[in-house]
């Protein structure tokens, strides 16, 4: 495991040894490096031409370590790999979400790919109150033809068994199991409590029994149902946009897991985003409700979205392949049958999952920047008991819960509700 | 693929060439082969000593191909590995009910093992109405061991996920994707269906939409639940057994599966030998209501066996490790309420995967001698009828039935409905 990071100059020689890279960058000027990574994980820079700044690429240098700590704290050397194969495979499957990957190189860690330079962190734009008209279809469209394309509902039986193999991804899914279902749970040494959260709201995680049983399920599921290439960590900072483009980055932690969890992971944020909202347009001065409203009709946009979506490509292909999941010609009212017991399923595992995701971000390592950035302990408190709240309800009520207007309704519900810190 | 039969001659030659078989039949002698397969699938030798003929081992060769029609019709290369690999871990696991392998040779697809002397096949046992005094707790041994030493309540998750990986078994289980969770849902040119059989039940399996989505599934489950390394074709004709003794024997479609799959077809075969019971029982001028009784009670003695081991195992493993499946030191209530859930859980997976089991066995291509053997074709197709009517209540009711012993009381009542064919 050798790793060196690229000087400034060395990178751009190295880069101009790549046809494909001297394709987007031109070879008739200097190129030009910046440096842009959050210096935690990963190095990101932005390279592009002197003579036409517009042609330009990113860089990811992925190293087997964690940075900000260095070889001591080694990562999978894989997860370059990793994030390359989904990049490639989500991208053909939707070119116009992921970002083009031009160069790989795993020996030196590292991919050059799309420069998205008109657009922004999804999670920051949500921070400040940008209203993104086509987010809810864009990430929808990405989920069900991500998710579908890779199951048994479209691949042959031997094409998708060669994919699940290929897609075993142990050690970043360890990282899952840990962070997201186990953890929190516990009186883990890794969770960061905000100061005011009250202790019986970090007591009920440990001991109330069906919100336990139902956690323990979600985990059992993540670590066991082989449906799809998923990607794994599709919270709101990994995706950017703007007002018409969206893109899906940083799959690292693909791997062949259920599908609800990459629905669930993006549900999850929306409505982290949610509680703290008011809290942010009282800040700024402006009108609170609106983008609160706003976030939850994308709750619902991005569910039903992706259900229509997802059941279309589905019909489609068995209308082209003459033959339904149960064998025969389609005898279209058992199919329709199947299909909606199927979409209810994972509705339910969508709402399970998210539960997860939206626990681990109030008591686990990883916090997001929405509630985070709340100053008034007491405020943030009140927000994170919020999102404990309906978390809770979403895992232990999560196949009663018959449609997103339900969960939409719930989590608006708890809105309402009185906390005490 | 090259493949050679071998003649009685070549195979003592090539036995005496191997020090662990000589070992068990002594070198002091001549060898006698004996063949014994029944000629469709594999070639099965018994190889003894000539002068002490308790000395002997079975020799096992299963060819690429079906041996009944030749290279034409091919079968997987990797299926004595699976076999083998499949044999030697669920040995090690339970050596008690898993014939011991003493030399395997995939080259020759070949494998040597312990000779079950003095044990019959069970489905031939049960046909006679041999009562097994052992069998629920030796085959509940079985798989409780089994079914939770592979799986991530025990294996490290690095551990399972190679496993799994290792586990994938492609081609066989395309087979049983095929004939057990399609084909009889469809009007398929492989089913077969005995004369008398009404056609309305036919009709019913093909278009009655609760039973069709359940059998949709648990189809889903199969290929996509890699929970732990089943047996994969765990029926009565894959048992040999004795009054004192139980071994499971022909692991080939072993693969990384849903435990339900392993309890569902052993509990499914008991449920298919108990509706023609009487009329072999009446045939043979026997008390025809004492052996039903008793293959109720084994429906029952096996799943609660298997319950309360795999919980033992279960709860054993976590004292150990000193930790639950939700991390830290168990919280011993909400652990226990997880294990009832996963328990209750598991129940309902093995109902509806014995569902589908019971009704490939009554329209699909592969049969059951209790049934195929009733001449008198009214008699056979109430049986049928009757199989299918639970089939499908266990199929659709699975989450409902909340004990096995509502199941067995649901099976009695089946048995007292009246059918007209």
């Amino acid at each position: 495991m050798h790793f060196e990071a690229f000087s400034s100059s060395e990178l751009a020689a190295y880069l101009r040894g790549i046809p494909a890279v001297n394709a987007r960058l031109g070879d008739d000027s200097e190129l030009q490096v910046v440096e842009v990574g959050d210096g935690n994980l990963n190095y990101v820079y932005f390279v592009s031409s002197a003579r036409d700044p517009r042609r330009s690429v990113v860089v990811k240098q992925a190293p087997p370590f964690l940075r900000l700590v260095g070889e001591a704290w080694p990562l999978p050397r894989e997860r370059i790999e990793r994030e390359v194969a989904a990049l490639r495979r989500f991208g053909a499957l939707c070119p116009q979400h992921v970002p083009s990957v031009y160069h790989a190189d795993s020996e030196k860690y590292l991919i050059v790919m799309q420069r998205l330079a008109s657009h922004r962190v999804l999670r920051q734009g949500l921070t400040e109150g940008i209203v993104y008209p086509h987010l809810a279809d864009h990430i929808s469209t990405f989920l069900a033809r991500t998710l579908f394309h890779g199951s048994d509902l479209y691949l042959s039986p031997e094409a998708k068994k060669a994919a699940a193999s290929g897609g075993i991804n142990t050690e970043l899914c360890k990282i899952t199991e840990d962070l997201v279902f186990t953890y929190p749970f516990e009186d883990h040494a890794s969770n960061v409590y905000s100061p005011a959260l009250p202790a019986v709201a970090i007591e009920r995680l440990r001991t109330h029994e069906p919100l336990r049983r139902a956690a323990g399920e979600m985990k059992w599921a993540f670590m066991n149902h082989a449906e799809t290439l998923v990607h794994g960590d599709l919270h709101t900072g990994s995706i950017m946009a703007n007002e018409h483009e969206t893109y899906v980055i940083d799959p690292e932690f693909a791997f062949y897991g259920p599908m609800g969890f990459d629905t669930g992971a993006f549900i999850a944020n929306l409505l982290l985003a949610y509680y703290p909202r008011d809290w942010h347009d009282r800040m700024a001065g402006r009108e609170p409700l609106a983008f609160q409203r706003w976030l939850l009709e994308q709750v619902e946009a991005v569910w039903n979205g992706f259900a229509q979506k997802f059941a279309q490509l589905w019909r489609m292909h068995e209308r082209e392949a003459g033959r339904a999941w149960i064998g025969g010609p389609a005898e279209a009212r058992a199919a329709e049958a199947f299909r909606e017991e199927f979409m209810r399923r994972l509705l339910a595992d969508t709402l399970g999952f998210a539960g997860c995701k939206m626990i681990r971000r109030i008591v686990g390592m990883a916090k997001v920047a929405e509630i985070t950035s709340i100053k008034d302990e007491a405020v943030r408190a009140r927000v994170e008991v919020r999102c404990l709240r309906l978390a809770e309800a979403l895992l232990v009520q999560r196949r009663e819960l018959a449609s997103v207007e339900a969960v939409t309704a719930l989590a608006a519900q708890v809105l309402a509700q009185t906390v005490d810190v």
